[in-house]
């Protein structure tokens, strides 16, 4: 591998020009061409990185063998389309969330990699901030004991998207976040939701999901809040985390609360169960950029061969959970499993 | 009608205490009675007021034909029996929510208090606040426009209960809240839940309600929640309300924010929604106690003989909500419908 | 001295009902008479304690032999009087904030008391909660370093008092806790202020306090705010708290931020000063009703012969600030000097 | 005058690239030169702006006939001599805040500019935001009714200045804020403040200002404090506003609360003083950038020859103000009067 890695954006709307800045402040690292249908967009990137070139044909990236990788910021239909040409032309792929529109398309993006032994990566970028790394760590370290739900609300006066429905464009970020901190993994989801403009997808949506353990977790997203809320509550039987991801500094708060249960007590009923409060404490964070933590990332999978922590998998489990609970919101509640997913080797 | 009324109290744990100064404090109005089987309460009762006669035995107070009108705070389980020994008496009831563990036992209660003519009144307690009162003024008077949604959060690090969940324990605010304030009725009902602890009832819990319109709504209830939250929001397609109930003082804001479909436009597909923003409005509320406006309400229903705002059939809607309600997250989720229900005249 | 100890509360308007049920609920103390000018308030007094004497004639008080400790809720203009003359007939004695209106008359108190072996103690209500009790043992444990400044706002919508201004009024609050927690004692204070109504005293006022060291104190009191603020910052060169006796729960936050100076440091100028931020924590505190901890602190100082902590020199020294700061508020800001106290062996 | 307006810039620091951005996008006007001492700044200014020239000497600035305006974002000890200049060589100038370190070197400027017939204005950017604005727009149309107080909040974990202390740093904010919406000046004022560093200028302050009228006014500023605030509150006898910059969206609330007084009344004393409280208010505001804004109203001012919002007066009441305030906190907050300021025609 050269020293200096090339990369190709797809895209360049409103994540593409992060793709771009993150991408350009990486030593090694040298964006190298852009693309776009929108011709004013890629005159806005020329006079803001004249040394990069720009085109309206994403097949000159595909096709240029001094690419190694490329990142793609386009609308989710067309992610399976341009991820595949990409890895198909050898390249190196970071895909937008969500990964693809459907697992078997999730399932063919991960097959192709995997024979070419390329990274597909996908743009869970939650994932790579300093308040959910914490929370991972917390959990992993067993600081929360068994954890009894995950609770996330996600709602605002947000742009209403006509192409996918509101679990596809907000849960998609709280079903991210649950998968990289929590140990289990979902098998069954129960969804509600209800659209209030005829024809368009679902802007308000209830998600449940169950697991093999004493846990339960519940999304609720909202286009339509007349306040912005992202809220997470998890809740451990030896502590709880709050996590308010728009609290300037302290977005993250462990509560030293929980229950005591005294099984083999012999005292009356209602003295089995003891409440516990202590201190409340809130880490300080990592404050790098999200994105330019990702970034790093990829390059270095990309250096190591090693595969990323929002790896295909990663991205097919959300993708896979989205399709369920899409299933489900439009039987009103209606449970629907989620099987084990098998990618052939 | 003589011109004092008389009440009996049953019960003087937690709540009893609240409705014998309430009624206390009203003119005309003489608590006569209490009764309890803890006779430690009871010493607490006779110490306060000297003047009122307590027992271990509640039928002394069917049995006094100078009481008019028995209130009683007693476990949920015990509400059916001591309502209809007390209607049988030809006593006034006033009962503590949720007013019966089944719908037929609420049938029943409602049937005999319509044969003999007497007032009964469920303490929806919250429906008589100065902020509830507010709201149900802005949507009667179709300040918000079509009612999209109502979604409400209500958790905290609780008491657990032994002898029902968290549905029937927290979620009957929200029922009996949004039953008032709304001019509609759910139709069905999706609910999932958990309960963390070996043989006790669920702890968390999620309910979706379904409506005959353009309407969804959410209930969150759990008891083991690190902080508390008592927040209903009201989304129209004019005006939006945050209910905040643990705010000091501006617990109703109204937001002037909305969303706009222009059906008739030929532009693009993505111009046919707009954002609208505006003013926010924190109207000053009422703030007498609401057990105050309640008690008093009761007096008055029983001397004009009228019918109570929380009468029998609102405390049976919300019987029968909570049934399905416990019924559907049995099956995770499943849904189920609620039918008219038809009380024998 | 005997077993039980027979209290008379002199006063029982807003604060009166509180001493009277704190003492009566400490076993081996008793309330015997309670003495107020207003004959309602008194029937007020019999019907919740029927056990109680009560008297309009205060002298009733003194003149009874059985009684040991005088406490004291009436306007300040008559703390000086009824706390001599309960000190001269024997009593120990628990007088209202603040102790008196003048540093003459408390040092008059202090002498009298001193003189009969009695105690004399003052309701510095704040410094027996557990928010103010952990701050006090942070500071002494030198967890936050070098004490930089004390900064406290205590403002609302407040009764405009006719006999004192809102420093006599709020301030006395703020400067009571701050002589508790700091371990210094100011030496000048320079106070501003305004009264708003023709004829009334201030409404709004600021003092600054210097003491003879690094340190800095600052209090804002208003009665005309339009929201409730009641915040204290306490900045120390390790470590600073937030106080917000408002927070329903974690009132006290400990924010790990700090300043770091480099004076060795030959490098740039602007390299000396560097900023370090850390973790926050906000502990457990102590939830016992302040004024019941006080209460038993009283009687616990009587039993032993002790001194309490809000002793009649806290008592004096708080007037002095009064006193100071009325003085200063006169002369537009200018600075006056607190001379040391000496009190008559 | 040319159609097209040619602008230099000097200084390219934290500020400079945001007057160059703002300037740049207003159609007719053309940011020409930027000048800097630190190269790399240049550096970074060519490869995000190639069509604008960089140099290290502002003399260029000066002598190129082709500039017609110059905005100064430099230390403010250099203020007062690249305005000269800049006016000398006949260029319209909007400098930083504060305007000058002096008031005499701030009368000179004024009186440069007026002989030049030129445009001089103060960056006083808040003046120029919504929130601000509107604040202005309700005290003009008396919705406040008398104003009582104005009391401001300004404290964070800041960096700390070497050249200026924190009133310079902080407090010319406020006081630039209060100066646009107070339709009176103050004629005193008395300051305190501390530094907690040897040798650096004072890093905490408290200002009260007099006025020849029933008002007051307060400014906290403080460079070491764990949390950051914001927060104004203006009291007036009708209405009183709670301003917070840190909220993001409702920055301004407006509650109709206030105090009655009776003076006929002939009842008690304590009868004459009554509180009002009523709805709180919300209202939107203007969202665009501040300093596009203000930019515009530069070029305005420069296009039809009229005087900015804040043009060299406000400046120099503002240096006169913080002159003033430095001499009080000097001496432990002696009051230190404000006469009016004469200005050379």
């Amino acid at each position: 591998m050269r020293d200096l890695i090339n990369i190709g954006v797809i895209g360049y709307g409103y994540w593409g020009p992060n793709l771009v800045r993150n991408f350009s402040e990486i030593p090694g690292v040298k964006v190298r061409t852009i693309s776009d249908l929108n011709s004013k967009l890629l005159t806005k990137a020329q006079s803001r990185y004249p040394a990069i070139k720009v085109t309206t044909n994403c097949q000159e990236i595909f096709a240029d063998p001094n690419i190694d990788a490329v990142a793609i910021a386009t609308p989710v239909s067309t992610h399976f389309d341009l991820a595949l040409r990409a890895l198909q032309a050898g390249k190196h792929v970071l895909v937008e969330k969500p990964m693809t529109t459907s697992s078997e398309q999730g399932m063919r993006l991960i097959e192709e990699a995997k024979r070419r032994t390329l990274v597909l990566m996908v743009d869970h970028t939650f994932v790579y901030t300093g308040a959910v790394r914490k929370m991972k760590e917390l959990i992993a370290s067993n600081r929360l004991g068994d954890i009894y739900y995950y609770d996330s609300v996600r709602v605002n006066l947000g742009l209403f998207q006509h192409d996918v429905n509101v679990i596809w464009d907000l849960a998609v970020h709280d079903l991210s976040i649950m998968d990289y901190v929590l140990p289990y993994e979902p098998v069954a989801v129960s969804a509600t939701g209800i659209n209030h403009i005829f024809g368009e997808p679902e802007n308000i949506a209830y998600l449940t999901l169950f697991f093999n353990s004493n846990l339960i977790a519940h999304i609720h997203v909202n286009w339509l809040a007349p306040v912005k809320v992202r809220r997470t509550l998890i809740g451990g039987n030896q502590k709880m985390i709050v996590y308010d991801d728009l609290e300037p500094s302290e977005k993250i708060k462990i509560y030293d609360k929980g229950i005591t249960v005294n099984g083999n007590s012999e005292s009356v009923y209602q003295m089995l169960i003891g409440y516990r409060t202590g201190d409340m404490w809130s880490p300080k964070l990592e404050t790098t950029e999200a994105l330019s933590s990702e970034a790093l990332h990829f390059i270095d999978c990309i250096k190591q061969g090693e595969s990323p922590i929002t790896d295909g998998e990663a991205g097919l489990r959300i993708v896979r959970l989205l399709e369920a609970a899409t299933q489900s919101m439009k039987k009103q509640g209606q449970l629907v499993e989620l099987d084990l997913v098998e990618v052939a080797a």
